[in-house]
C-alpha cells in the first residue's frame, strides 16, 4: 500500500505548481501564458518533418551538439561547451536547483516574481527566501546580502509579472556581492533592450537561462538552455537525464537558432503591439507597468481585477489574474496579434465605460 | 566564482552515468544500446508531420491526456488516470526517486542490473543497496527484507544485462513483504511472455514503468510512462516539470500506442532473430543466458570479452562490454536485423575459429 507517509515529506507538503489555464485550441483568445501569438519560422516546421523521416529508433545525441553549436553562433559565445540544452528552461531551472541547493538549504528569489521558483525549492525540500521589489519594481541591494546556507539566487530578467528589468550594471553588482551563483532567467530577454549573455563570459558566478517558448514561438517543442562557463555545463550535465532532449526537438531548435532575421522581425512586431496596447490600456484607466517583455502587467484604478478577469473569460478571452497578497493583485496580459489585442481592447472599452 | 564547494556534495561526488556509445549514424552496426533495429510504424511518422503543422507556439497538454487515453486502452487499464507520461522512462525513474527517496535514505536494486539506478540514487544523495542475483539469475527473497529508511525498490524485469525475468508470482511475494513501493521497470517487457501491468490494479505498492524506446522503435522521441494507482500518479505529477512532454512526441507516442498489430509483428521478428542468434552464439563457444528481452547476455568460455569487444569495434560493430566486478564481465549484444546479426556472427566465426 503506497500511503502518504511513503513519499518524501517535501512532496506531500506540495500544493504543486499550477500553470496558466490551457483550454482546447481555438476556443479562446489566449493571452494568459505569454506564448508567442505567431507560428514559428517555416524552417523549423520543415526541420521537424525532415527529422520525422530520420532514425527515430536510435537514441538522440545526448548533448544536442548541433543545437549547441547553432546557439553559440547565434549568441556570440566562444563555443558549444558554454551551452547546456534542456527539455524547456523549466528543466534547466530544475537542474540548477538540484545541482546547487540541498534539503534545508536556501534559494533567493525576488517578489513578486515567477511562482515556479518556489515550487522547485519546495520539491527539493529547500527554503526559499524572497526579497521584495520596491514600488518602482527596483530590486534592493539586499538581494545580494550574505546569508547562512544561501546556495542559489534566481532572478528573472525581464521579470514576470512586471515585465521590468534590472540593469546589467546592477546585475554585475549583485553578482559581485553574492557568495553563490546568480541565475538570470532570460525567458523574455529577446523583447528587451539588453541582456546578460556577455556577462557570463566575464563574471564567473553569472549564469543565464533561455527558452525557445517565447520569442521563437516554440512553447510546444519544450526547449531551453543554460549559458554558463564550460565547467558549470559539465558539472550540471552529470545530473540531467542521459537523453533529455529528443531528436525532433533538437532538429527544430537547431533550425530556430539560425533564424535571426525571423526573430528580429517577430520581436519588432510584438514590441510595436505592446506599445500600442499599453497606451490604450492606460486610456481605459489601467496603470500599466512599462514592459520589456511580451506581456504587460496592469492594474485598474476602479474595478476589481477578478471582475475584469471573469468578464473577459466569459467573452472567451483568457488573461492571467495574479494575486501577490500584500503586494496586491493585477492582470498580466500577453501581447497577442494586433487583431487579438484589438478584440480585447474593444471588449474592455465596452465593459469599463 | 562558481567553485566546487558551491554544488551539492552529492553532485561533485558523481562520476556521472555513461550511456552506451552513440557514434554518428551509419558508420557502425550498432548493437550496444538495445534500440529497435527497425523504423517505427509509418503512422507515427505521419503523426509527427501533422503535429509539425499544429500550433507549436502553444504549450502542449501538461498531462498528455491523448496519450494517456491511448495507453490505457492499449494496456487494458481502467482509465487514463492510471498513466503518468514522461520524457522517456528515465524521467519517470528520476521522478520516482525524487518522490520517494530523500537524502540519506535507501533505494534497493538488484545486481548486476541497470547501472542508471545507482546514478539516480547518487544524484539524490540517497544510498543504494544491492541484492545480488544468484548464478541462475534468480532473485533472493532478501530483496524484500525490511530495512531502516528503505524507501523504494527498483526491479528491471526483464533485467539488463541478463534478459532474465522474475516471475509474476515472485513479484507479488516481494511486494507483499516490502514496506515500500516496488517499481517494476518493464522497458523490455514486450519481448517477454508475461508482464506485471495487471498486478498494478490488484497490488497497491506495485508500480510499472514502460518506455517507447525499445519495442516501439522510438528511442529518438523520448517517451516513457508510469502505470500506477491514480493517487500515485497525482502525487508524482506535482514534482514533474509542468510541460514535461512536447506536443510532437505526445502526438507520436499517441499514434504508436494505437499500433498494436505493428508491435506484435515487430516483437515476433525480434524474438525469432534472438532465438537464432542465441543458438549460433552457443555454437561459437558462448554461454548465452536465455533472454526475454531484445538483447542477449553472453560470456565466452575461452576468449577475453574485452578482446572480442575491441575486435568487433575494429570491424565497425558496437556491442556493450560490461564489467560487474566480482560477478564478472560479459558482452550484451542487442538483437539487430537478421542481416546485421548475420554480419556479426560471420565476423565472430572468423575471429574465434
Amino acid at each position: 500500500m503506497v500511503n502518504r507517509k511513503m513519499y518524501r515529506p517535501a512532496v506531500t507538503a506540495l500544493a504543486g505548481y499550477v500553470p496558466g489555464e490551457q483550454p482546447p485550441p481555438g476556443k479562446y483568445i489566449k493571452l494568459n501564458t505569454n506564448e508567442n501569438p505567431y507560428p514559428p519560422p517555416r524552417e523549423v516546421v520543415d526541420a521537424i518533418k525532415q527529422a520525422a523521416e530520420g532514425p527515430l529508433n536510435r537514441y538522440p545525441d545526448p548533448i544536442a551538439n548541433a543545437f549547441r553549436i547553432a546557439a553559440a553562433e547565434a549568441l556570440g559565445l566562444p563555443g558549444p561547451e558554454w551551452v547546456l540544452a534542456g527539455n524547456g528552461s523549466d528543466e534547466i531551472l530544475t537542474l540548477l536547483v538540484r545541482g546547487f541547493v540541498g534539503e534545508g538549504e536556501k534559494l533567493r528569489i525576488p517578489f513578486p516574481s515567477y511562482v515556479l521558483y518556489r515550487t522547485l525549492a519546495d520539491i527539493q525540500g529547500a527554503v526559499w527566501e524572497q526579497v521584495s521589489f520596491n514600488d518602482q519594481w527596483e530590486l534592493p541591494a539586499e538581494f545580494s546580502d550574505a546569508a547562512g546556507n544561501l546556495k542559489l539566487a534566481l532572478l528573472p530578467n525581464p521579470n514576470s509579472p512586471s515585465g521590468t528589468v534590472v540593469s546589467r550594471s546592477q546585475i554585475v553588482e549583485l553578482s559581485d556581492r553574492l557568495e553563490c551563483p546568480l541565475v538570470v532567467d532570460e525567458a523574455y530577454a529577446d523583447f528587451a533592450d539588453e541582456n546578460c549573455v556577455s556577462l557570463v563570459l566575464e563574471h564567473d558566478n553569472i549564469l543565464v537561462t533561455r527558452t525557445l517558448s517565447k520569442s521563437y514561438g516554440l512553447a510546444g517543442i519544450r526547449f531551453g538552455f543554460l549559458i554558463a562557463k564550460p565547467e558549470v555545463v559539465a558539472e550540471l550535465s552529470k545530473i540531467k537525464d542521459s537523453y533529455n532532449c529528443d531528436a525532433i526537438s533538437i532538429a527544430a531548435a537547431t533550425a530556430a537558432m539560425k533564424c535571426s532575421g525571423w526573430l528580429a522581425e517577430n520581436c519588432r512586431k510584438i514590441i510595436a503591439t505592446r506599445t500600442r496596447m499599453s497606451v490604450e490600456l492606460e486610456k481605459l484607466g489601467f496603470l500599466v507597468t512599462p514592459s520589456h517583455a511580451n506581456f504587460v502587467w496592469c492594474r485598474h484604478q476602479q474595478i476589481r481585477h477578478a471582475e475584469i478577469y471573469e468578464f473577459l473569460k466569459s467573452q472567451q478571452v483568457l488573461v492571467r489574474l495574479m494575486d501577490f497578497g500584500e503586494s496586491g493583485d493585477g492582470l498580466r496580459i500577453s501581447v497577442g496579434t494586433d487583431q487579438q489585442v484589438d478584440a480585447v481592447l474593444h471588449l474592455l472599452k465596452s465593459y469599463l465605460s
